[in-house]
Formats: C-alpha cells, sequence, structure tokens
C-alpha cells in the first residue's frame, strides 16, 4: 500500500532530487505536473539570455554571428542532445518546430524511397496526421493510409515513439525493423520521449527522426525542435525548404542552391537565437544529470504514482514501466475537463486531452514523489466529492 | 558640399532623434551601419523578456498559453506589425523564418493560380531563388523561370521589394498590376523595406507578401518573420504545412485537419515565444515612432549619405531616393571584403555582398548623421591610403 510516507522516503533516497534546485520555482505550493507539456526554467536560462541579449546582441550586434559562434548553434545544440538519444555528433540539428522538421523528414523519406504511400496511426498526435495530408495535397500521387499495423506496399511510415495519451512506448528497434522489411522507411517522434526516455537511436537502426525540446528538455515555450538523420543516409537527402542556412557557402550569394555537407542541410531560414539558447540550457542540464539516471527515475516514479492511483480508486490507462514509460501517467474520468479545472483550485496543473484524459506528468528533473502523491490524492477527492 | 559640421546640424534638427535612447547601446564609440542586417536591442526588450521567462514560463508555466496569451501572440504581433505594412488588422500572423513563410506563400500562390510556372530573378536574395527550386522538386510540373521581365505564361512571380544589394525600390502597386494582367500572382519579399519604406500593401493591391523582423524593426537575432495575406483571398488558402497551430479548435485532437478562419491558418508548429516577445517590442518601438517619419528619415539620411560618399570620391550603386528608400546604401569597392575588416578594426560594422559591395545599413531610429559621415570618412582614408 502506497502513502506520502513511503513518497517522502523516496524522496530522501533519490539520486536526481538535488536537480530540483537547478530550475526558478517562484511558488513552492504549486504542484506541478505538466512537465510534459511546458518543462520548468533552469535558474542558468535566465543568465544565459540575459548574456546572449545584453552582451551579445546589443554589444557585439551582427559580428555575434560569427564572434559568438551563433551560425553553428542549430548544429552544436544539436551535439549536446545527441547523446540523450543515442545519436552520434553531427547527426542532430535544433531548428524550427516539430511540425516543419516532420514535414522536412517525410518529403526526405518520400523522396529516399522513391515513394508514394504514407502510413500515419489515426490515433498518433494530430500534428503528425495533418503533415502527412499536407504533403498529400502538394505532392500529386502521395495517398495517405490510415493505420499502421500493415506495412504492405507501404513507403513511409509515421510513427511516435511515446504515445501522448497513454504514454505507452513503441519497441523502436523492433519496429524500425519490422517496416524496413517491407522496405517501409520509418519517420519516428520523440517529441514525448525524448529527455525521458532512454533512446539509442544508433543501435536501433533508426535513420529519420524529429522531436521536441520544450517538455522534458526544459528549453523553454515554443523552443526549437530537433531532427535527426543518420549519418549514413545523409549525403542522399535533400529536403524541400530551401533556404539560405542549408546552403552550401551561404554567403556566396551568387551560386545555385547546392546542400551542405552533413546535418546543416537540414537547415532552412535563419534561426531563431534566443530560442536556440534557452533550447542549448534545458539540453545541458538534462546531458549533466544523465538520460540513465533520468529515464530511471521516471520509471519508478510512474510505477510509483500508477500504484498511487490504484490504491486511491482512480482509472489509469498507462501501463507499468517498462511497457510504458513516456514520463507520465493517464488518468480517466469522464468529467476529465471539469476536474482538470478544480485541481487548478487547489494548486495542481495537470494537462488534459479531450475527451476523457487527464495526464499527470512526472518530469524526473522536477517532480517529487510526494508532488505525484499529492496530486494524486487531491484528484481523488475530487472524484469522492 | 558635405561635412562633418552639416551632419551634426542635421542631427539636431532630426525630430528622429530621441529614440535612439530607446535602445541599448554599451559601446558609444562603435559606429554601427549594420542595422539592416541585425538591429539594435531595445531596452524594452530585456525587460520583456524578463517578464517572460521569470514571471510567465517559470511562475504561470503552462497556463501561459491562455492566461498570458502565448496562443494568440502571433496574431496579436501580427496585429502590432500590420499599420508599418499598410495592412489591416487579421492580415499578419508572426511565425517561422522567412524562408518557411515564402515557402508556404508559393505554395498557395500555386493553388490560387492553379499554376506550374514561377518566374523569379537571378539577382535576387538567394532564399527566394533557393524556395522556388525546392519546390520545384517536389511539386511535379512546377517550373522555374529566371527572370522577371515577361511575365507571359507565369503564373507565380516571387519579387523582392528593395533590393539587397542596390537598395533600389520596385514600385509596388505597378508591379502588382503588371503581373495580374498576364495572369501572374505576386509574392512580395518585404525583407529589407519592413520597418523603414512606407509600404501600402492595401492600397497596392498586394495579396501574398512576406518579411523579416529583425532588420529595421529591431526584433532580434533570428526574430520570426511575417506572412501577409489580403483578407480577402484568405478563406481559400490552404498551405501545405499542416500542424495543429494551423487547425481550427486546436485542442479538439480526433478531428481531421480542417484550417481555422483568419491569417491563423498560416502557422504550422508551436510558436517560439522568446522570439516572438523580442519582436513584438522592436514592433511596438517602430510604430510608436511612426512608420512616416523613420521613412522620411531614411529618405534623408539616405540622400546624405550618398552625397558624403560622391563628396569623398566613393563609387555608390545606389540611387538616390525616392528610387532607392531600403535604408541602406551600397558602396563599391573591389577590396570590399578587406576594407569591410579594416572598417571594423577602426570601430565601424558595415556588411559586406559578395563580390563587391559593402552596405552602409542606415537604420534610422538609432543611426545620427555623423555615424553616416564618420563612417563613410573612415572608408575613403583607408580607399585612400
Amino acid at each position: 500500500m502506497t502513502s506520502r510516507t513511503i513518497a517522502e522516503q523516496h524522496d530522501r533516497d533519490d539520486p536526481l532530487a538535488p536537480w530540483r534546485s537547478e530550475f526558478s520555482i517562484p511558488d513552492p505550493d504549486l504542484i506541478y505536473l505538466d512537465g510534459n507539456s511546458l518543462g520548468r526554467t533552469p535558474t542558468r536560462t535566465i543568465a544565459a539570455l540575459n548574456e546572449v541579449v545584453t552582451r551579445q546582441w546589443a554589444g557585439d550586434l551582427i559580428t555575434s554571428w560569427w564572434e559568438n559562434d551563433w551560425l553553428d548553434l542549430p548544429l552544436t545544440v544539436g551535439d549536446g542532445l545527441a547523446p540523450l538519444i543515442g545519436a552520434r555528433p553531427g547527426e542532430v540539428a535544433v531548428h524550427d518546430s516539430t511540425t516543419v522538421c516532420l514535414f522536412q523528414l517525410v518529403n526526405v523519406a518520400l523522396d529516399l524511397t522513391a515513394g508514394s504511400v504514407i502510413a500515419v496511426a489515426d490515433t498518433d498526435f494530430p500534428t503528425d496526421r495533418y503533415i502527412v495530408d499536407g504533403i498529400a495535397r502538394i505532392r500529386s500521387g502521395v495517398e495517405v493510409r490510415r493505420g499502421t499495423e500493415n506495412l504492405d506496399g507501404v513507403d513511409v511510415v509515421v510513427r511516435s515513439h511515446v504515445d501522448y495519451r497513454t504514454a505507452d512506448i513503441a519497441p523502436l528497434a523492433e519496429e524500425t525493423a519490422r517496416a524496413s522489411a517491407t522496405g517501409t522507411m520509418t519517420v519516428w517522434d520523440l517529441s514525448h520521449s525524448a529527455g525521458v526516455v532512454e533512446v539509442d537511436l544508433t543501435g536501433a537502426g533508426v535513420e529519420l527522426a524529429a522531436g521536441c525540446t520544450y517538455k522534458f528538455l526544459n528549453g523553454g515555450p515554443g523552443s526549437p525542435a530537433f531532427t535527426y538523420v543518420r549519418a549514413s543516409i545523409i549525403g542522399d537527402v535533400t529536403q524541400p525548404i530551401h533556404g539560405w542556412f542549408g546552403q552550401r557557402n551561404q554567403f556566396a550569394m551568387d551560386n545555385p542552391f547546392d546542400p551542405r555537407d552533413g546535418i546543416g542541410r537540414m537547415l532552412n531560414g535563419t534561426p531563431g537565437i534566443l530560442g536556440l539558447v534557452a533550447a542549448r540550457c534545458g539540453i545541458e542540464l538534462s546531458a549533466e544529470a544523465g538520460i540513465a539516471a533520468i529515464a530511471t527515475k521516471a520509471h519508478e516514479l510512474c510505477a510509483f504514482a500508477i500504484d498511487v492511483a490504484g490504491d486511491l480508486g482512480l482509472t489509469c490507462a498507462t501501463q507499468r514501466p517498462p511497457a510504458s514509460s513516456g514520463g507520465h501517467i493517464s488518468i480517466v474520468h469522464e468529467d476529465a475537463a471539469d476536474l482538470q479545472r478544480r485541481l487548478a483550485d487547489l494548486q495542481v496543473i495537470v494537462d488534459k486531452r479531450d475527451p476523457d484524459v487527464l495526464r499527470f506528468g512526472l518530469a524526473p528533473l522536477t517532480t517529487r514523489y510526494v508532488d505525484a502523491y499529492d496530486g494524486l490524492a487531491r484528484l481523488a477527492e475530487l472524484v469522492r466529492e
């Protein structure tokens, strides 16, 4: 049987507990269980943004693109992210939104397979579904199939590593291989796994992936996304949004488009430096804490929260880790919307996904066991009333 | 004959002179003549970023999307920009990079014209040329023509309002009408005119345009770009990068893609909030100073600088306003690269465009007549040596 005392004991034993002090937490009474939607603010981010604005932008001005390495930031931040997802240096770029990254990657996959049939699950995150429909509008002959069970005749499949509702985790290596067996190229969406699940893109044989830095990676609101392309295929990749940041020798302006070598060819326009600097801070922090320790705590904290939910009579749609491990658990209740509002009145912030899911985000670097316990206990009280 | 004394007199008479104090200028001895590449830092931006990071992100966390109106920021910042380019409320969204905005708009123009032939000038800014080539790669049957003189048989033309090298200004209304006469839809790139030239998109009959906020609008490094779509056609527009921020009722996640009403349908993924907040500050500042006053000073300062260059024996490729009025003048010299470096050693920052152009940017809100005079005088000395 779980209890608040046991939660307190877990917090005392938690090797990641000290990392919470790396974050700005102005209201210690607020129970924030939505780090899976927007991660908390690292204190170092505040200092880094101040530095980039007052010293680099205001002081060094245009020369910052060279002197302060702004030009390289999408790739250096990508290299910082690489070890968190089992990628190698030079395989990750941080840029644009997840939507734009996925748009580019699905186009690339169609090119590489010389294909025309894309599959996506009806239950997948909306953007993943919308993206392929948008591509089918402008690429003639492209056909979209709903469902990813049968991949016969499918050229490209878009898959989420962790399900945004249930937190179920897809077997990365197995699914990539199964797709490969039918000649299908997989574009992986790591939005709900990057920074909380141990991802081994290299070992799993993944070729193309994208994901998000504003959730578990604490990169800030709308911080830039990331693109991963396996080094062995990057030379064959031309993404469709040609801009001067994807161009070889970008300041030699009279040349025709010629994509630069390496992952830099996934860039398009001028990158947003403020967002990149904030993303770098969040990514650095996770890299310092170590993804193995983070994923271990995610497992243990989720398992504990699932047990608490069971003990309190709540219905949990999330399987126990390791079957799920997305850093959140989903509580199902028909009054989800109303309960979310009433929890907020009780200083508990959770996420809701229509029609009936409350997501309790358990970001390992900032969520204590007592936070999970107290949040679920307050929900159980509301449900009983 | 020009002189430094005359420059000083112009500064005393300049009604915009007080606006310079709205900017953070840590090194008063630095002569910064590159505000056409990266505008200076408004002091209010420093305060606004601090507020958004420490109070909104760290304090209000996920609820900021609603409570602090983050969700609406791309459109509210767009409404703030609208009067600066002669657009009406609801016609402008601030989002993504200029590259992504142009990619979307050229696709939209192909859809609206049911067309397949795109024209772009060989001398246009690289991204404008690259974009259409990238679209031709993925849209079968699309043909790209170099040159925009003869538009017979052309469905879509991409045009820069102000030439990035010479600062020549294209007649917006005339060219839009001339294109229309051959059934050609024009996508205007306002990157080098927004915030420095009086642009009347409504009066000129422009339908589609994009531009940049990090130059004369002082939005910060890589700040988000903007998209303009005339209200009368927005209902017929579907852009190709479908994401959840372009979706009607974005949190009702089970629906198929259905673009929201109005300019919001040009959005795709989650917008970068830090970049938007900085862009808002720069745009607000220009709106407060007034685009008529800014454009007037741009004319007068450019004309003065062209006269100074002539008096000092420099070769200027920029026509006198109003034929040019892009807020910069271009000095041609075969040793441009070397001269740029040596000017920097003398505390004068200018821009260079290969092979032989030095751009002297004269951002009206932050550049004094003495800055233009001193910068050109130091260049003339270097050339004489």
